[in-house]
């Protein structure tokens, strides 16, 4: 860290109006100096989505707390490629995204808008995190959230992070005193069963709406994220960009090609 | 394969409407039966999105050449959930997200629309291909694309690959006689160096307008998609969504938290 007080870039995928990003500037703040770069609508489920076909709109926002902060038209990711490219003075030394009301664990990574965020954090250099809350309702506290935030945030900078360092963290959803600890551990495996509800609106034009149930692959594996919420635990995942499957790779190698 | 003749599902980034997916569907159906669901319109950079704030619109539409087609509101990724889990009868035997006009190679993988459709293929156990051309100009040649596809589709069917089996077929912008082959490799480190130019509008609203310029990070490794490209091999690497990043996991298991 270059500084007494390190920079810290904070950012969501449920918009600069979301209780969540509220909640982790009130956390970041005590640990350095705050800016805020987030999208100025939600965004859940834009994965690693950025705006390549249109322009970007930014506008000055006053939020308590911090030393600057914009909202913008993009996506998560575009609001740290903004951060570090066009809007702050300095490379921030730190990114955080969330707290994002909705669990980004497993393969849900992939969906995830708040996870590409803190990864975009990472592949520019800044280590990263994402913490998120193991509950979609908007309404649901955040106190659990803020105090695992807290410690992850201290253990974090105590511990000097590699610069492209990315850690996903999932809270589970219960009170703090519950919580049993942290877990560092992998993706554990699974996948989303989806069906489509057929909706019309007021004028008979037809919809289908998403709705999923998540299945556990990996029921009896105790060292994945899914084993540790379901016991209560933090689990943390450091995650980067390289999805080469190196088992496959060394598979495909061997097939013949007719060229 | 369960039939003699494999259903055969094909998508893309650039929309129903684009030369990139004709051509796939010409090259597709010589092997199969060939359907067809795409977005309504361009979705280049949707990285692994999906639609889970809104309703989608799926309208049916006239594609020589396939079985059935619709074209939606949705993204790519939403494309290959619709197939599977609604629009289509039984599961496809085999994903085809392409042809892209735009490299997909390195870690471009987590931005691509292309991609994020033959990945979702895969985590839906539809053995799956993402063909891109290097190349992102709308009226470049798909020929030698064609062909690389072509080849790649019966080297596929020829080797019975794993039902999660997602390739990344990147293809050199080069006449055909002058590519070398195949290299199945792994994704190649890194990054883009961004810049934003600021646009104003009619009404004199201002925007900003990513700008980007890829730099290797392996200019020396010979075993990289990014190698094999520069050196007119068409790279095939196979990803997945496990993005834990195992070296770094050893590492932060033994950080110290203060709980």
């Amino acid at each position: 860290m270059k500084h007494k007080k390190p920079l810290i870039l904070v950012t969501n995928d449920d918009g600069i109006t979301s209780a969540g990003i509220q909640a982790l500037v009130d956390v970041a703040k005590n640990f350095g100096d705050v800016c805020v770069i987030a999208p100025d609508k939600p965004q859940s489920g834009m994965g690693h989505a950025i705006t390549v076909h249109s322009g970007i709109m930014v506008k000055k926002e006053h939020f308590p707390g911090t030393k600057a902060a914009f909202s913008c038209t993009g996506t998560p990711a575009d609001c740290v490629k903004l951060g570090k490219y066009h809007l702050l003075k300095e490379k921030p030394d730190i990114c955080l995204s969330g707290i994002n009301h909705g669990a980004n664990m497993s393969l849900n990574v992939i969906y995830s808008g708040t996870m590409s965020a803190a990864l975009e954090g990472a592949l520019e250099g800044i280590p990263s995190m994402g913490i998120s809350l193991c509950n979609n309702h908007t309404g649901q506290s955040l106190d659990a959230s803020k105090k695992v935030a807290e410690i992850m945030l201290q253990t974090f900078i105590d511990n000097k992070p590699d610069n492209n360092l990315c850690l996903n963290v999932n809270v589970p959803d219960i009170p703090f005193s519950e919580i049993k600890g942290i877990k560092f551990c992998r993706q554990g495996k699974g996948n989303w069963k989806e069906s489509y509800n057929e909706l019309k609106d007021e004028t008979g034009e037809e919809f289908l709406w998403l709705n999923g149930k998540f299945e556990n692959f990996e029921k009896r594996s105790t060292d994945t994220d899914l084993w540790a919420l379901d016991n209560n635990y933090v689990s943390v995942v450091p995650i980067h960009a390289d999805m080469t499957h190196y088992e496959e790779l060394e598979k495909v190698k061997k097939w013949e090609v007719k060229w």
